[in-house]
């Protein structure tokens, strides 16, 4: 059975971007979204033009390279954002426009000072103005997570009657548990007239750690973009992590949904975004950090080196990393000090092992990690004779 | 109506410091475990005794510092695990040993050579034991989230009647959607005889970056125990956050489920353990990231200003954070602008803003962030005469 096709929208450069102390400048950015385009991101949102000269610049001169993926801007319901970012995208192959206004009782009574009619009016009248320069028009309903659905489905049923060809319910506050996102979703599916003319698009941030879960939950529900970012970048606490999303629908193909993203260039991708906005992706984030394949307790390491599926349901080398790291501290066992061992030289005897483990735990208990050069000391310490057959 | 509660069991310093390279000394973790006691937790994992004589020791010392948290030691499904731990734990206020052994058909087979009836009665055998020592046994079925159903009920049931107080459900590989994993938990609750006489616990790794969905999605469906550790530290890509799971319940209240956990200590705790650890929180990271709190888009800076909950859910004091960080960057507004400049001694008419924000975007497009002093610098250079009255 064929997957359906979830597409990947990728605002590393325009939501990823808005990261407080990491501006970067057009060549990186031209950089980064050549790299996108070859991972196979569908649609690259490359900036708010009207925001400044230079973003306008970066958004103009992405457009020219970009060879496959769509190139969208961003702008706010007004007539001049539209203008600028339409002249931006001018010569992009796939331009897009993603327009939008806030939704929520709280964005239109504290952000506009207005009410619902009148906001509708304003989302109809930029997806028409944005219709008049691009047919790709994106339309993004501002925290539709807390959006009454009802006053939503009416909002989006009026923007496609307009022309949006993408829905985006970013839920902006990162407030949404997944059972509510999905549910907003399957909702709109249901109760917006003409949803089929149009693509569902999950935005979700990351304030609870639930993003990449929502946005999950969102295309089980129908939707079928999801907004997202390389290490899951941006303001606060970030936006959904592609990599996240991709090796999720990868790993559970009983979804039935996938990408066309080459997960083989994953890992070398976060590197290279984390270098260029000098924004370190901790050890321990998933997919991507420089742990998530490294085993240190005994029974673990055991139990991989048995068999990887025991622990590891990923085989790193489909993301781009090309070996499990195997790292020795006070947790590890016997099986990873033989192997380890092994790999230096030492084909240890249960007895040899016995002996090698008691002088290997005294020292890993003063010394952090276990490297190579440890391990003859740690061999030649030990009260038994051993010998090297490397 | 009062809330259920949901217990807190910490694992930092157990699965948490099995991350590769950030052992702590003895001295370290009783300097963390006595936060952690402070900081509400139900629970404090403190290490896996028989694994060296340096865990011997960390568990046995925190056994005797720590006031009101009960503290348990790991074991596998081994006698001699399961004495050294009772030893270990012996001078605790509330000891509890968490005593298990793998369920999945994976671990079964390719880890232990055995079958399903042998494990089972391995895993009675383990509850026993330890019910020699202490009063609190928490079993843990590993590979939980890769177990069949049926049989894991099968075992669940056996080891209640075998006096086991919790029963741990671990999603081992962080293979679990949140959905799946609820509804293992559903199935639990319903197909287990004597379910009622113990605690189901939660137990999520962050392989594909639901550790957090996971839990919360238990909780939902009857666990009333989370294994969580600081900033979500752990081997590979960690395990569940604290931070998040915490505020999550704390941020919706219809759930109608708490902890105790004072949240006031969350930020500082964060940083406590990331500096021992030597392991960096990303900026990104959600409630305890540097940026978790900083806005530097003009839309959201504006947003804010007027009124914070438009763009943050979280009062950053709950966590204790002091202050949101408004940060100045190119993507940034006129509000945002204006906020600042009115903070260093510029009362800014509109004229006068507009004038103010040309120069300030010239210097934003060269400049990665612009703080206090540029201010001035930017005020000066602008085409029009200004006051400080500050």
């Amino acid at each position: 059975m064929s997957k359906e096709k979830v597409q990947i929208f990728d605002t590393t450069l325009r939501d990823g971007e808005q990261v407080p102390g990491c501006k970067l400048d057009t060549q990186q950015k031209l950089v980064i979204a050549s790299r996108l385009d070859q991972l196979g991101v569908d649609v690259i949102e490359a900036g708010f033009p009207i925001s400044s000269p230079g973003d306008f610049k970066s958004v103009s001169e992405i457009a020219q390279i970009v060879k496959n993926a769509t190139v969208c801007g961003l702008t706010r319901a007004v007539e001049k954002d539209i203008e600028v970012a339409a002249e931006a995208i001018r010569n992009a192959r796939r331009p897009r426009i993603h327009t939008g206004i806030g939704t929520s009782d709280s964005h239109i009574k504290y952000k506009f000072n207005s009410n619902r009619e009148k906001v509708l009016e304003r989302a109809v009248a930029a997806v028409k103005y944005a219709k008049r320069f691009v047919e790709d028009v994106e339309f993004y309903a501002e925290d539709a997570g807390r959006t009454d659905n009802e006053y939503l489905a009416r909002v989006c049923e009026a923007v496609i009657k307009a022309g949006a060809t993408v829905l985006n319910i970013p839920d902006t506050t990162g407030y949404c548990l997944p059972e509510e996102y999905g549910a907003k979703m399957k909702y709109l599916r249901e109760n917006v007239r003409g949803i089929d003319k149009a693509i569902l698009s999950c935005h979700c941030h990351n304030d609870l750690g639930l993003a990449t879960a929502n946005s999950i939950a969102g295309v089980i529900n129908g939707a079928r973009q999801i907004e997202c970012t390389i290490n899951g970048i941006g303001e606060r606490a970030g936006n959904t992590s592609l990599e996240e999303v991709v090796m999720i629908l990868r790993q559970h193909p009983y979804l039935n949904l996938d990408t066309d993203i080459d997960s083989t260039l994953l890992f070398d991708t976060s590197q290279m975004v984390s270098q260029k906005m000098g924004m370190p992706v901790q050890p321990n984030k998933a997919i991507v950090g420089s742990n998530a394949f490294a085993h240190s307790s005994g029974i673990h390491q055991d139990g991989v080196i048995k068999k990887r599926e025991t622990y590891e349901i990923i085989n790193p080398e489909d993301v781009g990393v090309t070996e499990s790291s195997i790292v020795l501290t006070a947790r590890s066992g016997r099986a990873a000090l033989a192997y380890r061992a092994k790999k230096v030289g030492y084909e240890l005897t249960k007895v040899q092992l016995d002996e090698v483990y008691k002088e290997f735990l005294k020292f890993a208990d003063r010394k952090k990690e276990i490297v190579d050069e440890d391990i003859h000391q740690i061999v030649e310490s030990s009260s038994i004779e051993i010998e090297n057959v490397a």
